[in-house]
């Protein structure tokens, strides 16, 4: 594809790598701002808000956050911590103050959904403000390993629960950009792509990609194919904490 | 904030408006692609990539898609309308073609969260992209209205839901950017602000701010606080066939 849209933006969005050695420099109170307030401007279903950023400076709660992600020290070293929540209580005290009972809306379902994609449209947001000032970015989806744990760390009420963390910071390594399954295998028009020779045969394709990109970065040690490590991660349930966890917090309930 | 931090970047972040009027000029095949490109190159939780995303272009089904969106007509009319689906059946033929189970992986809640949020960041993504080439956008969280209409429309599989749907095209009409919550209810350092006064205050602050910004958009005639509407909005629960739906279609089991 010749690339005549290409502007500042695209260019900062196609250059997307994940970072996981940062500097120590903090980022500054203008950087947090700005990248929140850049969270913010994202879409937000009904103008709902369903969400709230826990930025987290304090060391040792740092250092605790890193070891229930599983030891990932990023979580700890780098510019700026941030927590993605997934937040009703706001949406509860704003019943209360109408005298307007919304137990029900914000324990179903439907609103659990709303709340995840909104947290998640402003943090996408988030990570482009700070790509786009030449910080570099990692989510952090071990924070769900022992979310109850997490929770209780950061003080979240009933309502509230964190969806991921957000390790920002200047880079102090190189990575690279890692290829994403075929175009047509990601994007179909008008209907799903239900003919699963052609499927797999994407599938396939991406295997020869990843394990081309694998061997070259490794020197040959590692050639991988896509569904090998898909089928790898998936062998063993993961996290089957959630939804007890997510109920226990009132979401979801019906 | 004096924003020394400003680029091109953050200026397209920060000017997002919903967009619901759109001319009928047609994205470009290559406006689609950079636009899919971009969100293909968003963060991805283990590099899953569990979404895909439905270009609706025959004219028929963007007409039921409006009318099952509650007769929205900028589903029916913009330069290009996509559908966001939260998808595990990759990862299931990924398994298969690895002779591995993976079933109980992908039903779990889990799994679940993660595709949403996946296609939540590529949906963002695309959303900036779109923006930065001045197009406008609007995300159609009404596609959920009739969930299961939508599906069978779009002929998905099991474990492909649509999360939502995106409007995307050249601006027709303008409008005006909402004012978002206060930073300093949306952002707190090292622990949730738990002190209910202040929290009810920040929100009463924010009332004030949204009935002026409507009663300068309406000539007095709307004065709607944030609280009021969120109470309205959430006084019934909605869309209570979400839960049983995604268990229909093999999600959250467990």
């Amino acid at each position: 594809m010749e690339l005549i849209t290409l502007n500042s933006t695209i260019e900062t969005l196609l250059n997307h790598r994940s970072i996981r050695k940062f500097t120590q420099k903090p980022l500054t109170r203008e950087q947090i701002e700005t990248i929140v307030e850049s969270a913010q401007m994202a879409s937000t279903s009904s103008f709902i808000q369903a969400y709230t950023i826990i930025g987290v400076k304090d060391e040792a709660k740092k250092a605790k956050l890193a070891e229930l992600a599983g030891n990932q020290p990023y979580v700890e070293h780098n510019g700026h911590f941030f927590v993605f929540c997934a937040d009703l209580h706001r949406h509860k005290t704003a019943g209360s103050m109408e005298n307007t009972d919304v137990t029900a809306s914000i324990e179903s379902t439907e609103k659990f959904l709303v709340a995840a994609v909104d947290a998640a449209l402003a943090a996408q947001n988030a990570v482009i403000a700070a790509e786009s000032m030449e910080l570099g970015i990692c989510y952090i989806g071990g924070l769900r390993n022992d979310i109850e744990a997490v929770g209780e760390l950061l003080n979240l009420p009933d309502y509230v629960i964190p969806v991921f963390g957000l390790a920002v910071g200047e880079p102090a390594a190189e990575s690279s950009i890692k290829p994403r399954l075929p175009l047509t295998h990601i994007y179909h028009e008008d209907s799903y792509e239900r003919n699963e020779k052609a499927f797999t045969k994407g599938l396939e394709e991406y295997n020869s990609t990843i394990s081309a990109y694998y061997d070259l970065r490794t020197a040959g040690k590692r050639k991988d194919r896509w569904t090998e490590q898909m089928a790898g991660m998936l062998k063993e349930p993961k996290r089957l904490h959630m939804k007890g966890y997510l109920e226990k917090k009132g979401f979801m309930k019906h």
